[in-house]
């Protein structure tokens, strides 16, 4: 099988090694900017690669959403299997692309968008072809867990762990996606959407990060036995869906309490096959390559269109019914409320000068 | 795609249930030794199987090595593919039936034979195919985890929760290959073969149950925040494995640590994707029949013969090399000692009425 690859980061490095000792995959040719002296063709050019009739798949690790987007959509009317990491331009034309994948006849996968070497989305699409998925929920974002585990460990205020993060390559110069959720709440629709045969709007999901948080927060935790994790969660309300990302405290005893550092956990829960877990690294360059090679020798295998072949249907997201426990901070002093998710983030919408309430915290399991 | 199904156990009535669900899939024949008064043909005879030419996939739910070895060879000799949950009959003839599969150039496979219904060979297959793994582990067997949960939560017995377990269905009426860790020895063989590349010997692999376990032991690690799970272990040294089955000590804050009840969970270790988890119901009759069901749609999808396609090699167990620690009982009092698992267990297999020295447990934390 014959591969276009485009974009030569930390993962497309990693993909070009790992595949390089796949005896039926080949990199044909490599879109880049700059000459990279790689032994396969370089082009700057991306239609040498959507009009070489020798090239079977294209594999996007250059991320963002133009000109990837165009890139990937001529790939697929093309007919050619696309494989990519980017979970914005997955998450923000999920219909589209998935949709032409299906009236090509080839493949989309994006396994690596969510859960980096996690085999998440194909374990969540096989579940989803045989069970009624009732939730999905996880630690997505390895920066903001990153950040939170030294801000327990060690004390120390949020502008020094994200300036350090960066030095370390874990956060981007612009940590707007990472810091305030975005990344997780993509990750949290491509989820949802496959486990539920959905189409939800990243707007319509309320989303709190962690940049606002402090050293007082971190300490007012620990003295209660808890840790703070950035949670995405997504659940079945009839024929909607309740979904949110929220920092979460969780009780330092719990697997979630014990993902540290980078890493990643993801849950689903199923009618008949109850609770599965998935944990590991969340990011990084072997990690998330090696999923984008997965997908490769899957398409290789004569893999379906898309992990999921059910119709997709726009869903609501509707977080107004069911109380849970929520934690909120007001002029320094903390309350916890019991109140609907819907109104928790109301509340936190609210925060001006003159009324700084602050919705800071899910605690899925109440105060203990 | 047609089936022939062999049982109608709890297994094999989820199947049925849940092949019904699935528009590409239908159980056409039925091998059972009564009357079930289904929709599709009923037959005590194998034959009416393998020679009938409709029948693509045999799903083999008797159990047991014999006759169900028989019965897969003949399946994979009519190239028929063959998928089973059976651990026993898949790892005593491993490479046989392995061979044969791609003799006849149809598909083996056994994802349900370990973890229950986690996706857990299909994933180990994955990353065996591009990564090197250096080590699987894991709590394999629900009816010892639900017996040492039992234990720790009620303070009682072993006696009386092997009773209440075989009541609850959880435990066979005889327990010995459950209690005794034959079982969690046969997943621990099936992972390590497929991890490794590798062929191993059940008898090769020292193993000690939980049938010794009293409520002193229990008290002993709950007083030092420990708790008791079976856990199998094997990991590459050199060109060797070593490789053990014993009663492990985990902090009662680990995930392992944490899994309770009938769950499994189990992690590999590789060298560019390092540690992933994955945990779930590891035994009872949806999650079983889901991954027998993920197997045939696998191979409604055009699966490879196998989860690996590398060359299979009989691999050594050896047990002497690195010093561990270990917990051991000598006339009711507890002694911990550092010393290599072979040693440890040489000394297990010396008990007398003389020298009553028990190795009670494997301690991969230390003594913290």
């Amino acid at each position: 099988m014959q591969i276009g690859l485009l974009g030569y980061g930390t993962v497309g490095k990693g993909f070009y090694a790992l595949a390089a000792e796949q005896p039926s995959l080949t990199v044909k040719t490599l879109l880049t900017r700059r000459p990279r002296g790689l032994a396969c063709r370089e082009t700057g050019d991306f239609a040498d690669i959507a009009r070489d009739p020798d090239i079977d798949v294209v594999v996007e690790l250059i991320g963002g959403i133009h000109p990837a987007y165009e890139y990937i959509s001529a790939a697929l009317r093309a007919k050619k299997h696309v494989v990519t990491a980017n979970k914005a331009v997955v998450c923000a034309y999920y219909r589209e692309l998935v949709e032409l994948a299906f009236q090509n006849g080839v493949c989309l996968r994006c396994t690596a968008a969510a859960g980096g070497g996690i085999p998440w989305l194909s374990s969540l699409g096989r579940v989803a072809r045989m069970d009624r998925i009732t939730a999905v929920e996880g630690i997505l974002n390895g920066t903001t867990n990153y950040i939170l585990s030294e801000m327990t460990a060690r004390n120390a205020p949020y502008p020094e762990l994200l300036k350090q993060a960066q030095q370390l390559g874990y956060a981007e110069a612009d940590p707007t996606d990472d810091v305030e959720g975005y990344d997780a709440r993509r990750k949290l629709v491509l989820s949802a959407d496959l486990a539920f045969s959905a189409l939800l709007q990243e707007g319509d999901i309320p989303c709190v990060g962690i940049s606002r948080m402090t050293v007082a927060d971190i300490a007012w935790a620990r003295e209660r036995g808890l840790v703070w994790k950035l949670n995405a969660r997504a659940e079945r309300r009839g024929d909607a869906v309740s979904a949110f990302v929220c920092p979460t405290l969780f009780p330092a005893s719990t697997p979630e309490g014990q993902t540290n550092g980078s890493a990643n956990r993801i849950s689903l829960y199923a009618e008949r096959i109850g609770k599965q877990s998935f944990s590991g690294a969340g990011a990084g360059g072997w990690p998330t390559a090696s999923n984008v090679l997965a997908d490769c020798l899957s398409i290789a295998g004569g893999a379906a269109p898309f992990y999921s072949d059910r119709p997709v249907e726009p869903l609501a997201v509707d977080n107004r019914e069911g109380e849970r426990t929520w934690l909120f901070r007001s002029y320094g002093r903390y309350a916890i409320r019991q109140e609907t998710a819907a109104e928790a983030f109301e509340a936190y919408g609210a925060v001006s000068e003159s009324d700084p309430t602050s919705l800071l915290a899910y605690l899925p399991y109440g105060m203990l």
